[in-house]
């Protein structure tokens, strides 16, 4: 009889035990939602849901989102209340206390001042692992939104043409999302024309596209809550020699990587096995960021595809893949996948081709 | 000569010493932008201005942003250094350190772990009581933003017919924001219909407004970088008697509350003003949340008109009044204008009618 699997709470505990933690605060709304499929938008007030070792699990919910009931114990409190007080019945002075990354310094100081627990760490780690590997469910979900990602992509670039703007691009793209289903875009989409494109954290304008420029379009949709997130880069002429150079060692880079997903590598493996391939070429000081993030719920979930990142891939895990070369002024390409990883390799989840296309 | 009014950074540094703090963490970035004209979204990478009494200011920000001149100096980092750590050599272990509400844990737990300071505390309320009082620039800019809602206000009610959904109007209220020169919305706007209305926390759903329900709209957009926010409830149909005097408690209270609006007046005395017109009628279990919240670049910025809140109004102060009776599965009424307080008394932000109107 095969086993059952673990529920992601018991997954989430296993590695509170591996991480030495008793008790831990989880308060990423998207976790919340993860663990027990509840959706608050809790804004500036205090979210939090208490796992202890022991199995018990607790939520802090304000009054105005009312008691929700997903089975679990609430605490409700007001405005007016000492939130994160009403915490310190439930948590034990003698031990450690796991706190989320994000967590605002004003509750973490507060519980310091009164104070709860013997020490205070980073604990989210311990849901950040669970989620990073994707259970069988979100594996279909993911497979699902960046096949949707794929079919917009094609809707997106039959949509360029001269005279367009950046501006008018990214709204059009939100449409075609939400006509293909999609909640919404998983990021505001990034548009860059020419040399726009040269600029990896570039904000769309009201420039308009000019004869024979280039178009990048890094994008993605929230499709039944998994987001996907996709860039290619587009011609909209003959590339010259020199764009026909960084655009196939950007692609070059993207699919080397992609050939060595497979369980046991390391992220910064990755990493630098695509940064080689552009470094070799001379242009390794305009690749300037890392080569790609984890995903999910959210667009960057825990978990970077960079040198500092020693995670090792693991069946279920999914990121991105995007090399680039960003030379200022001149010419920027950017080609991203999103991959999961199985059991002997990884599945590549865009299909959009990555062929030097002429629109 | 009239004396040169202060620079936003002085004022932050004179709120400093009134705190008994040498140094502090600036790290929203709005209030970033706010003090330096700089606009990054870091997401989640460090993003920093460290403040010294002695006059010093420095950023700290993450490469893939560059080194922007804004006369200050820059520290610059990469996604694999240690970021908090680079802010020991500025920092004296040996006095205070002021630390922003908002900042995420995982720096703060790392800067404690070092460690750089006698102790942490939250020191926002340095640069958000600064923030508080809009200087003559701004109270211009909050005026134009709560003129472009007024005007927008009228198209939304244009746009009411039978059969819309929530979500459609919503979608309609963000073009129009846009049409009319706003960058975006404060916030997702609230389109709730019938008894909708009656959860203060409502989200937009595909339900098609019947004949004769009520409509309430709570809305704003960001104009020239400041936000606007204003509630209507409007009728489709002639009210009931009890929806009218629901309707006109609420309409009482919001008018007492900005009758009392001056320099010196308490939030919380503005609170319970409305809450006892409320109250009174028997109605106040139903106005389940605070009267109002402080606007500005930020739709919520600190500072409550709740009854946990002593701030005392002062010129330039700006925050909304919006009570409201919210009668589950029934009706739901609020109505809500932005306030800004002027040397005798204040200015009402918002002309859109408040009587009862029949769409």
């Amino acid at each position: 009889m095969p086993k059952k699997p673990l529920t992601r709470l018991e997954r989430v505990r296993a590695e509170m035990a591996a991480h030495g933690l008793t008790q831990l605060i989880v308060s990423d709304p998207t976790t919340i939602f993860y663990l027990t499929g509840l959706h608050i938008d809790p804004g500036e007030r205090m979210y939090c849901l208490l796992l202890s070792a022991d199995g018990s699990a607790r939520l802090f919910i304000n009054r105005l989102f009312g008691t929700p009931d997903v089975g679990l114990p609430v605490v409700n409190f007001d405005d007016t209340d000492d939130a994160p007080a009403l915490m310190a019945p439930y948590l034990d002075c003698h031990k450690g206390l796991g706190i989320d990354k994000d967590w605002p310094a004003r509750f973490l100081l507060r519980l310091q001042e009164l104070p709860v627990a013997r020490e205070y760490r980073v604990g989210s780690i311990c849901c950040d692992m669970v989620r990073a590997v994707k259970d069988e469910a979100e594996q279909k979900a993911m497979i699902a939104s960046s096949k949707v990602n794929d079919d917009c992509m094609a809707e997106f670039a039959a949509a360029v043409h001269p005279g367009v703007t950046e501006l008018e691009l990214a709204e059009k793209i939100k449409a075609i999302y939400k006509a293909h289903g999609c909640s919404g875009v998983s990021f505001e989409p990034i548009v860059a024309f020419g040399e726009d494109a040269a600029d990896p954290h570039h904000q769309n304008s009201a420039r308009a596209l000019k004869e024979g420029e280039m178009v990048l379009f890094d994008v993605g949709g929230v499709y039944d809550h998994y987001c996907s997130d996709m860039t290619r880069t587009f011609f909209t002429a003959e590339p010259t020699a020199h764009q026909r150079e960084v655009y196939e060692l950007v692609r070059l880079a993207n699919e080397t990587a992609e050939q060595l997903v497979r369980p046991g590598v390391k992220m910064c493996e990755l990493d630098a096995a695509a940064r080689e391939v552009i470094a070799r070429a001379g242009y390794g000081e305009y690749f300037n960021h890392r080569l790609g993030h984890f995903i999910g719920l959210n667009d960057h979930e825990y978990g970077d595809v960079s040198s500092a990142c020693r995670i090792e891939a693991k069946p279920g895990m999914c990121f991105s893949i995007e090399p680039g070369i960003y030379l200022p002024g001149d010419v920027g390409v950017r080609i991203e996948d999103l991959v999961l990883v199985t059991e002997d390799g990884c599945r590549v989840l865009n299909h959009y081709p990555k062929e030097i296309t002429i629109l």
